[in-house]
């Protein structure tokens, strides 16, 4: 199920580093791109950054419409988030396959087959939009399936459903065993 | 061993979203935090954005040198890594029980115990860096410990030598299974 994530936690949503689907639409053009360079920058409000290239569709719908969505997939969707990184949305209709739910706060839609959704809003910096292709943006609405986000954090059941970290060349891996530690400051030599 | 990784590879280093240790010196002065709020922004030159709070004295560090270096941990230091980022280098030595190693091109040491080394000189973004604590710097040298990083790729063994992700309240997640996928657009439903 679908749940509210309180914004001041949204930015747990994306604080490991998992790769994002970047969605976007301005009037009747929407697209949806595969990014690993998304990180949270604050806590409340929440801010995310975004490396978005100039040349892509996705710049083009974000420049016009102020808005993007964050949909991080899970490790059913590998070859999905593959094919939608190496696609152009210009010569693929990339939402041909991809089921639709609606954002609360924003135009683009979601995708249905996600776990969590960071809906945007770009804060206007254009100097380092033009010189780093960085966008900073406010998360104004946050939700996450309740299977693998519960109380404020994830909980990572059967494998299908771990969120997936990209490295380069088609390789992902998984969101992988959890640690809780205690913080300890002791001598550490070479590991 | 340590080996050279080169420059347009750098960011496969952190592309995949582990949690690092900031290293920073100025003259006598030097320290080191966590920060999960570091990606890459550029490919070739390498560049990175990272978060520095700007009540941290790695930020008054970093501000008088203009460089920085993220080291990037492994599974052992999960302890140690929450403790960096629990305790200010204004009132704890935190280096006392870290060995060093030199860095190649900036002042900064590195951790010896941890596994992968980004040099990085920053980009004089002044209106981000007040606005949002945000820095955008260059990557000026890279190096990986070959145990873990091979030809230009992770290739993790041992549990202890896998980097991890930082969730929220001492939770960390391994970095876990590789999954090759190959691209493929085919119709989704909800996982």
């Amino acid at each position: 199920m679908r749940i509210e994530v309180p914004l001041p936690k949204a930015y747990r949503l994306l604080n490991h580093g998992p790769v994002t689907l970047v969605t976007s639409c301005h009037q009747e053009r929407m697209n949806v791109m595969a990014a690993s360079w998304a990180m949270p920058v604050d806590f409340d409000p929440p801010k995310v950054a975004l490396v978005i290239d100039a040349q892509t569709l996705t710049r083009e719908l974000v420049d016009a419409s102020g808005e993007f969505a964050l949909n991080i997939p899970t490790l059913a969707l590998a070859s999905t988030v593959l094919a939608l990184g190496s696609a152009s949305g210009r010569t693929v209709d990339k939402w041909a396959h991809l089921s639709k739910i609606a954002a609360q706060r924003i135009q683009a839609p979601l995708i249905d087959a996600c776990v969590a959704w960071l809906e945007c809003r770009v804060l206007p910096e254009r100097e380092i939009e033009r010189r780093h292709d960085l966008f900073v943006a406010e998360v104004v609405a946050a939700s996450a399936d309740d299977r693998v986000f519960r109380e404020g954090r994830w909980v990572f059941g059967e494998q299908e459903l771990h969120t997936i970290h990209y490295m380069a060349g088609g390789r992902f891996h998984a969101t992988g065993q959890a640690i809780d530690a205690d913080a300890a400051l002791t001598p550490i030599g070479r590991a």
